[in-house]
């Protein structure tokens, strides 16, 4: 046994570190298809639990599902010109619409499309296409509707779940009367991810708003919620887009309003998706593998026997002990969810080391003692503690203990966050050190800007560093001067590489 | 005001009234995107409620949701030559991976992919290539997983729900170690299917096999539910696939068993999609528009407050109370959901009927007189019934009403299909005449069958009737012939035009 259960560690190889973190989890592994991934059950439960919470937030927010095609005919696609040109370089396209046998036998795509079909990289365009034919008045506004779908972006440089051709997300899509609406529903969406992200995924973040360069294409304002990973990058986590007039005229949008005119609406989008995942995994995990934060976590517990093997006597008994504890704990509740409790029987060596891996909060043993003493052996995954607690105390304690995992991961992942970053620097000289430095990308700094786009890409090319955002708090520039320009500053900028 | 709420009525038109009565209900819509449909926010809660319950069931009988890629290259579809021919003709194939600016600035398909890429139109090959690297051993059988999706089939001719070229389903895909626990997975699928669709849709259903010609491509045995619409169609309401050992050796999926030798596996796959609510509209609806089950219903009831608009006096009070009421019956549930209540205080003429055509199972009215009597009127869908309750008596007895409700679609749709239903034809005359009478599309007849694909041919060509299933009960045959051929029955077979 190797002294960490995940090789290479961190410290050795952190993009390698991230992938055998994936793979040992079970959570996801690659397919034949060139950058789709197949989500395991175990990834794909957690998947469930955090769209169940946010599918709750946004309905108490008013919002309803609907669903949209898959398929975006590129006449419709091209209506906004720079949303078309923004996914132009990542396309699926759809071309033919059946198989035939041509030489040899051979099945080659026939029946050419009268019009290409997108697979829907976003779908602004169908969905404002369509809210044109159901807004007609005032009284139709606001709209809220949210669909959860897969999407495709013919990424060229994948990685699971940061980065893939196809994922799994959400995108709401609101129309609104005025532009205040909009602006407004923008900046709650913002605040749903924000709350979302720091109380269940227990991953800090900072809200703002993204500079004209890395904007959503055709957008007017994208607000962003960003994260700081543990090699000392940030990670987009979600975005919230104030589209506008722009997709409303495209889509053509009116409605007639209260004071008898015809106008066009103002609409909103934005979206979380899969790579949620791989944020939660770089923030929390560690060089033993995933750890899960309690309240999305695909279980709670797992419950491991200490079986005899061979000599089987008593092993029926301590089953059957582990099945009623199981029982007993999934009548407990934690963040209004039914613990989820794992029993693990199999008598494959190095179990307790699997569910390590697989980052459950908690490992609960039970053997011969512990039937006898009537305890149980509670293993936290967060701090490695353990706690030999009487079977009672525990299961009654058991939301209280998750409760304290949640906390504290959150907690140590803003103390993270903390050292990694820097308010603030001024100086030229000290901003490109400090980003220059080869065992850490550098976290975040957060410093004065001048505005311009040019400075922006100096900073790219020079150093692979992209402002992350404007943050909505510390915009307080007056008598400072930009990090890159020296010139007058405009806005208080949020640096770092990014995923 | 017709007579009905919908135009035409189901005698005048069945098609187009089944088509208005989606549209006014708010169900669905065509899309700019040939055969793709929209569901709205109404359908879409519908689809909702029965993806929970249905989920629920996998889950209990231990199966794990997971997630595969939404494309399929050529070369892996075809290993399984009879399925590949099976969906040839209904393919969305994608062959390029970015947009080009062409000529006079015209985005084209650019990037031409080596391999071309199927759109699933169902996920047996994706599934069990990644199967094959799941499964190495007796210990990790069964593998019980289950995959909620959109799919895409070219058809040509396309109906809301019915059939549409994408829509929206969950696929079951599992591995057995022999022959027996798969068979007995394929049959326990199809009870759920059947329990789901007699106790969770109202829509009683037959349960049978397919014969070899309505199999489907690649397995060896298809089992089927089939139910009864209103204008004496028959429509395949869900399916469970035994795949034999036909997928396993094309994606090669072999385990090590208890004997130390290497075997392949046994799979299956089964289904059930968005039809099933083509299938409820037409088997509960009637000539005023949709009627939902209450167990799916996307809401239990509406509270229509009786207001009195220009002279406003007591209408905020009306509004009041009717809001009270909503939060109490929300307290409440019914077949393990709390009661999902809307609230409608619009201005709109004729809202009561908008609330009809939605088919939501209960109408709440209260006015000024309600109030004071401290009474509610309830119209039930089902019956038109309406009657005034004590406002107390009827919070607590709602869930009561809509178990009636539900129960007495069921039986409805029981006695229709009882009369719709020959129990059996053993002449040919008979048979024939049955089903080339004008007015209706002939319902089931259950009539003994030789067992050859060419008399099965006779009747689709002739009469457009097929077998639907040979039932699972009902089979003897003795002494019996074909109702085609006169040759020696080798089973009863259940005969109808179908959607």
């Amino acid at each position: 046994m190797a002294k960490t259960a995940i090789s290479p560690t961190r410290e050795e190889n952190y993009a390698e570190w991230y992938q055998q973190v994936v793979k040992e989890a079970q959570l996801a592994e690659n397919s034949s298809v060139r950058g789709c991934m197949i989500i395991k059950p175990w990834g794909y439960a957690l998947w469930e639990n955090m769209q169940s919470v946010l599918d709750g937030m946004f309905k108490a927010t008013g919002h309803k599902n609907a669903y949209f095609p898959i398929f975006i005919p590129l006449s419709l696609m091209s209506k906004e010109a720079e949303h078309v040109d923004g996914f132009a370089t990542e396309c699926a396209v759809v071309t033919h619409h059946r198989l035939e046998k041509g030489e040899g036998g051979k099945l080659t795509p026939a029946g050419p499309l009268e019009e290409p079909l997108i697979v829907r990289p976003t779908s602004e365009m169908i969905i404002n296409e369509t809210f044109s034919r159901w807004v007609q008045s005032y009284r139709d506004l606001p709209l809220l509707i949210n669909q959860w779908s897969n999407v495709v972006r013919w990424e060229m440089r994948t990685r699971l779940f940061m980065r893939t051709a196809e994922f799994l997300w959400q995108e709401g899509h609101t129309v609104h009367a005025t532009k205040e609406d909009a602006v407004a529903e923008t900046e709650r969406m913002l605040d749903i991810y924000a709350g979302f992200l720091e109380n269940y995924m227990a991953i800090p973040v900072i809200k703002g708003t993204k500079s004209d360069a890395e904007r959503f294409p055709g957008a007017d304002d994208t607000y962003t919620v960003e994260a700081m990973m543990q090699d000392g990058k940030a990670l987009q986590a979600g975005t919230s887009h104030f589209l506008g007039q722009n997709f409303a005229k495209a889509a053509n949008i009116q409605f007639l309003d209260k004071d008898g005119t015809q106008k066009h609406a103002w609409t909103t989008s934005w979206g979380v998706s899969t790579r949620m995942i791989g944020g939660m995994i770089m923030t929390h995990s560690d060089d033993d593998g995933l750890i899960l934060p309690p309240k999305v976590a695909s279980a709670h517990a797992v419950i491991l026997p200490f079986l005899k093997g061979k000599d089987k006597s008593g092993d029926a008994t301590i089953v059957e002990a582990c099945e009623a504890l199981k029982a007993e704990l999934e009548a407990q509740s934690y963040a209004e969810r039914k613990l989820v409790i794992e029993l693990d029987d199999s008598d494959t060596a190095g179990k307790k080391w699997a569910w390590v891996k697989k980052g459950v909060p908690l490992r609960i043993e039970v053997g011969a003692r512990e039937l006898e003493e009537g305890t149980v052996a509670v293993t936290r995954r967060d701090t490695n503690e353990k706690t030999v607690y009487p079977r009672a105390e525990f299961i009654t304690k058991a939301p209280e203990i998750l409760a304290d995992i949640q906390i504290t991961l959150f907690k140590r992942a803003e103390t993270f966050r903390a050292d990694k970053m820097t308010t603030e620097i001024t100086d030229k000289e000290a901003f490109y050190k400090r980003f220059k430095n080869d065992r850490s990308a550098g976290g975040f700094v957060l410093a004065p800007w001048d505005g311009d786009a040019a400075s922006e890409k100096q900073v790219k090319e020079h150093l692979q560093v992209t402002i992350r955002c404007l943050p909505l708090t510390d915009q307080d520039v007056a008598g400072k001067n930009c990090v890159i320009t020296g010139n007058p500053a405009k806005y208080m900028a949020l640096f770092a590489k990014a995923y």
